[in-house]
């Protein structure tokens, strides 16, 4: 069996790859378990230098990648070829934030009259498998956000290559096990799988120890069912797609002509096929927000091309979905026919719409929008705590005197894991302070991000030394401190370079 | 329906309370969904005021208390005095970790020119749901761990009383509830329900958003299932009872005897009702360890009486699934037939017989304890990868020279959360370092622990604000630090007092 990638502009097959059999995926993953330790023990200087390498082998390759990427997901030549840097500089963050050391959190609490010493460190927890995202052909792809995060906490990984962009992924591989190879990295840090059963072999295999994920709700939930009925139930870090509200205060919508142009911008890039789409805007009674939304779409015109036939398809019937459940298309740019084309649409609803249950709550993946207009707080309220909860939001504010401005950030901050003011959610950028995974359902463990410098957590596990000698202790966890990494000692921080 | 305690030394009915109605759940639940945006906006500092006036309570009442818990539990005066000072304290500390505040992660990148202002903050969660264990009837229980640090990180608490000592529960919540009220602490901070289908509809209740449990793998896990099947899922943090292995070295089993006579002291302590006691001992063969073990006990001739009847009973089962298993009984005490009393007994096995799916690897609670002797360092290594994980182990050495110990202890430390060296698994400090919590099907978020500075993270979600106007962020993320925390800005570490 292969599995086959299609160039999305005509439907015509563009790439292909063999499926990897069950065998394969258990040897693949003896030999991540086989590295485990070797990586577990590996310096965060050496893991950084792995993930340079990478980084590298990423950029030295960045036309051909593009252009392969191009082929298979139709997201445009400029686009890809930023997302291959961003990509490689995201690799070289995780390095850095491994280098920096706090995510080893080592505590180490002295001996008392009634207590024993007890040292405690954040472990890796093992190969990690990662399934990549179709939207993020680079960034939350093979090489992406959790790739990087789990090689920098010390795990080896173990990648489900998506269908969608097959040929991208193997080569991307090939690259990452060039870079590893000759960075000094062991056998079995790092491998690709191919196809829909090899990716269930792998959250099954006994020595896979965590499950990344970034995608769609149904596949994230799959595999996190999947994770909760083996014998060793591991965690599923999964961040889906959600509806992401824009919140439009009275004093935000006074421009609401660059409200809409900005929002329109947003819910159409890249097709409309972010996970942080903002896909409804709740705007004041009265400033003709879904017109002005209408007529910026119809002024950018985009024409949307999506990344597999069966997003495509889904498009068209969200949108009668969305329409059954009491939503109005204000307008639309109607598909171009051509591949895997979907139609763009703007779509207004009631705000008592906004029922527990409705459609009109959940996703619907691509270049579509619903806008409602709310009358007063209280019908603004009682709208935001009926959605789902949500990666991220936004608040269009009229500024820091916007009274309505503080209670909504409030009740944002409690249904999404991100608020962005007077921005777009669809800018995700990879820092210390960020946060991309929200509440449930967006997220199956909502305290985790697999964005940004705390994506490293979900790949470690603390573990207590008591009254062990210290040459028996990890070695960030050795008093001589050989990592120079920030330690908490008797209840008090002292920084790495200060030890 | 009411709820009946018994006093375990006579089987005789000692407390009764009325179950907590479906309707009452639920209010107790809306009281506490009200109470949660006051205590996520309450400063450390009060948070503390508030544990200490619990605690300043427990201990005002340490010997009324320690009376009642000795008629429902049978666990003793010395012992249940002092736990009720271990409490007490534990709520204290708890109170400081808040102040000291990093558990709050605040952490800000200023803006630069490709990129956002973003300030990340962990958040209280909301109320949180506690199910006490009944052989901790005030460390682990109604004013316990769990409470103290949900307590301590900004979460509204609802307890479930533990059936077996249903009279000390009310009566810790009675004290409780006063403490808190004279503190200014708003209604709703903290409850009780009591009853099985109480529990089962407080971790239904849509309000609640996160649950802690210590005890069994069958409680724990059955509340991970039903958390699993709400609409919005929410954490289960299942700290589980585990059989805890004992390695002994050949070095460390020089002095046998000695050996022999702590193991029996830890796997009797609290007539072997500890989630840490430790149930298998592994040692060198030709030590004569199981007769060593045998005649410990015989010295210390313990009298167990069990917290409940089903508990002495599942001794009894116990002890014949693993002779069934291939155990033998080496030696043991009777049961005295009074009231909840259980035999004490020592098993011993081959090694072989440690296989996968054998009753052998499960935890038999109680004052049992299984030996088998090890040939060589590969037959150990055999028999603890075939173990199940726990939540700590102990490792006895001959000391730091001892040439097997470095391997066990990076053996060791993959299956537990905790290792202690030359010291047993029944006592765990509250500290900063501590680690309860070990990989499942020990604990059901194998990153977690209930004890120690490090439980608050379990009712904490970041949340990161974008481009927010300083006044909208929460209290902790301001520019002033306010509540003094320490943070992370740029990417570097910063002090709380140097801020």
């Amino acid at each position: 069996m292969s599995v086959v990638s299609h160039d999305p502009r005509t439907g015509l097959p563009a790439e292909s790859a063999e499926e990897t059999t069950t065998a394969e995926v258990l040897n693949i993953v003896q030999r991540a378990a086989g590295a485990a330790p070797v990586l577990a023990a590996t310096s965060p200087h050496d893991l950084r230098e792995w993930l340079r390498a990478i980084a590298d082998g990423l950029e030295a390759h960045q036309d051909e990648l593009a252009r392969l990427a191009d082929t298979e997901t139709a997201l445009g030549l400029d686009r890809l070829t930023g997302e291959v840097n961003r990509a490689a500089n995201q690799l070289r963050f995780y390095g850095d934030v491994a280098v920096e050391g706090s995510h080893l959190g080592v505590t180490i609490d002295p001996r008392t009259d009634t207590t024993p010493e007890l040292v405690r460190v954040n472990r890796p927890v093992g190969p990690v498998a990662v399934f990549g995202a179709s939207n993020f052909p680079f960034a939350f792809s093979v090489l992406g956000n959790d790739t990087g995060a789990a090689l920098a906490a010390g795990c080896p990984v173990v990648v489900k290559a998506h269908p969608a962009h097959v040929g991208l992924s193997l080569r991307q591989a090939e690259i990452a096990h060039q870079a590893l190879l000759a960075a000094g990295a062991p056998t079995g840090t790092f491998d690709v799988v191919v196809g829909h059963q090899a990716g269930i072999n792998l959250v099954q295999a006994p020595g896979i120890t965590a499950v990344a994920f970034t995608g769609s709700q149904s596949g994230g939930l799959a595999l996190w069912r999947l994770a909760n009925e083996r014998e060793t139930v591991i965690p599923v870090y999964a961040e889906m797609g959600t509806v992401n509200p824009v919140v439009v205060t009275r004093d935000g919508s006074r421009d609401m002509g660059s409200v809409a142009a900005g929002f329109v911008g947003s819910f159409t890039l890249g097709s409309g096929q972010f996970c942080t789409k903002p896909g409804i805007m709740l705007a004041p009674r009265g400033t003709h927000a879904a017109q002005e939304v209408a007529a910026a779409l119809r002024a950018s015109s985009p024409t949307p091309v999506m990344l597999t036939r069966a997003i495509a398809d889904s498009v068209e019937t969200g949108l009668r979905e969305m329409e059954d459940a009491g939503a109005v298309v204000v307008d639309h740019v109607a598909a171009s026919g051509e591949g895997w084309s979907a139609p763009a649409a703007v779509l207004r609803a009631d705000v008592s719409a906004l029922r527990p249950g409705s459609r009109l709550l959940e996703e619907c993946f691509g270049a579509v929008a619903l806008v409602c207009e709310y009358d007063g707080d209280d019908e603004l309220r009682e709208a935001l705590c009926a959605l789902q909860s949500s990666l991220a939001a936004s608040l269009i504010t009229g500024g820091e005197d916007d009274a309505q401005a503080p209670a909504l950030m409030e009740l944002l901050s409690r249904k999404v894991g991100r608020v962005a003011v007077n921005e777009w959610p669809t800018g995700v950028a990879f820092a210390w302070a960020q946060q991309h995974g929200g509440p449930w359902p967006s997220t199956s463990v909502a305290s985790a991000t697999s964005v940004g410098a705390a994506g490293l957590a979900r790949f470690l596990r603390p573990v207590a030394f008591q009254s062990a000698h210290d040459a028996w202790l990890p070695t960030p966890a050795q008093a001589a401190n050989p990592w120079r990494v920030p330690r908490r000692i008797g209840g008090r921080l002292v920084l790495g370079t200060d030890s």
